[in-house]
């Protein structure tokens, strides 16, 4: 533990349909070493408790600190959730852990007061706090993996919503006619046209037209990914290149709306997709200019985000303190058990 | 003055490009008789406070309080603006307003601190405050007339955003290919499919390509207008029942859009389209429900607004109360000179 490092201490856990992540942060955003284990969520709900408990305790343990020390826990969880009543309702990634009063469940087993949020509000919150957006008063973070994230945050306040379905921005509408259909079943969302796997149908729908391409050869070996068409891109191949610069075309639809909406100082795009490089980053920045109005294309910033996988705990953990010490009418405060 | 009014009292002033509105409100938002005058918005920023003052001047005594009662003014103004500096910057609906410093040089008329807020988000918050979004905590307004205005509250707050550009949801893109062009010049916003002037437009096309209905008779006769499309609809017009299907359906993915962003209680839409009664309204809300998430679908009530062409300067009244009893460190605080 180093001396630089400030009570009070917060435990963020990170709980994905993968792994679960935990860490500990100090009053000041300061991190220590972080922890990750199996979700295993097909075993269900009782035992993720068990898992994010021994998350806890080793992240503490790695902490150096002790467990007393804790001045409380933050949990980021997948959604379908309601955040008011601290449950899990129908969480595509967690199956078999629907109508799961997590909060209460896992506050009870820490003995610790227990803030839960949604994911991507989680880890907007972490840049927010100590990221790439902690100059910002007002932050937009998109998340693009598998599907599309987004967290919101407005003058220094989380925008969860009423109906905890704040800041679903991957399902912003943005094409009604001949509609991509989304992962959630609807047509025409952001994260049907934006995010890695519909990155990946869109090569694969190229290729399958024989569009000559040094990706038929990666195709044909199994290995097509977001990763190996940013490569391709960067590499010269036509196909990569054009189907990058959509995607971005796509993300700059994205963050013209919700500039349009929230106006933020920052827009932040994170996750897997951003190992894309500056390639990905110039092409939306250039998308978003033409397409904003003049005074927030010329002062918006349109950055990466840059706490990588370490977003969410972190920000969970900044959940925690924030709900710590705000004042009991803040909405934000309301999340705790 | 009704002895069941209760200081302190605010003045609301609504600039539009065609009139003036003002009424004092009251502190629990019981309202006095409202006054309007011409604009005359050609002869300038300096003629305009001329009527601005005159306005103000003429509410106070309509309400028959006394000038030294009122305890602070709101201003609604269309944009663009820069809330913090209270600059017109270049509202189009204001020729030869740039750049003109409205806040500071009303606030000196009139002697009194004066709120200066964009008019759609005055409409917005005087429907919160006791109109049809009375009994809300979070809540989004689209204004439909020749354009489409929007205003967001995310708990008691409205959304202002960074740069004076927050909440002009009528330039959300929902069409990225073969989209309609809007006033703005980009294409594929709302506004270019759902606002009156998108209506019209859209029924021009179908009445030039011959199609059959009542319509033409009153397309020939000039009387062509949101309104007179909407009799046709209800009179069992084909051509004029599409029309107001359609445009449910585009204020419907609006909607969507701001429930998967804002998620708020309420989503109100207000301006002289809704003269075309509950058969939008239904069909706004029938498309809602199949375009939304389950839970924001079932819980977010769809309504028309109340408080008609009065929303813009009760709203201004309740955002000069809202800036004399807030804290420092709200941003609705910081609009205030």
């Amino acid at each position: 533990m180093s001396s630089a490092h400030q009570p009070p201490y917060f435990l963020g856990l990170d709980l994905g349909g993968t792994n679960v992540k935990g860490g500990v942060v100090d009053d000041t955003g300061q991190t220590f070493p972080s922890v990750s284990q199996l979700t295993r969520a097909t075993l269900g709900p009782e035992s993720g408790i068990n898992t994010l408990a021994e998350v806890a305790r080793l992240a503490v343990e790695a902490s150096g600190l002790d467990w007393k020390d804790i001045a409380g826990v933050g949990l980021g969880s997948p959604g379908t959730m309601d955040l008011g009543e601290g449950l899990l309702l129908d969480p595509p990634n967690l199956p078999g852990w629907q109508n799961f009063p997590i909060r209460k469940k896992l506050a009870e087993r820490l003995g610790k007061p227990l803030v839960l949020q949604n994911d991507g509000n989680a880890a907007a919150y972490g840049e927010f706090w100590i990221g790439a957006g902690r100059d910002a008063e007002s932050l937009v973070m998109f998340t693009l993996g598998t599907g599309i994230g987004c967290g919101i945050i407005d003058h220094g306040r989380l925008v969860v919503g009423r109906h905890s379905n704040g800041a679903e921005c991957g399902h912003l509408v943005i094409q009604m006619e001949n509609a991509r259909q989304c992962s959630c079943g609807a047509y025409g969302h952001l994260e049907a046209y934006a995010s890695a796997t519909s990155l990946v149908r869109r090569a694969v729908e190229a290729l399958e037209e024989g569009t000559p391409s040094r990706l038929q050869e990666v195709w044909s070996k199994g290995n097509l990914s977001s990763r190996t068409i940013a490569e391709a891109a960067e590499a010269g191949d036509a196909l990569g290149r054009t189907l990058m610069r959509e995607t971005a075309r796509y993300l700059a639809i994205g963050a013209v709306c919700l500039m349009n909406t929230i106006d933020p100082d920052i827009v932040l795009f994170g996750g897997g997709m951003i190992a894309a490089g500056s390639i990905l980053l110039d092409d939306i920045k250039r998308d978003v200019k033409s397409l904003a109005f003049p005074i927030p294309a010329a002062k918006t910033r349109i950055e990466y985000a840059s706490l990588g996988g370490a977003a969410g705990y972190i920000g969970a953990a900044g959940c925690a303190r924030l709900a710590h010490s705000s004042h009991a009418s803040d909405p934000n405060r309301l999340l705790t058990s």
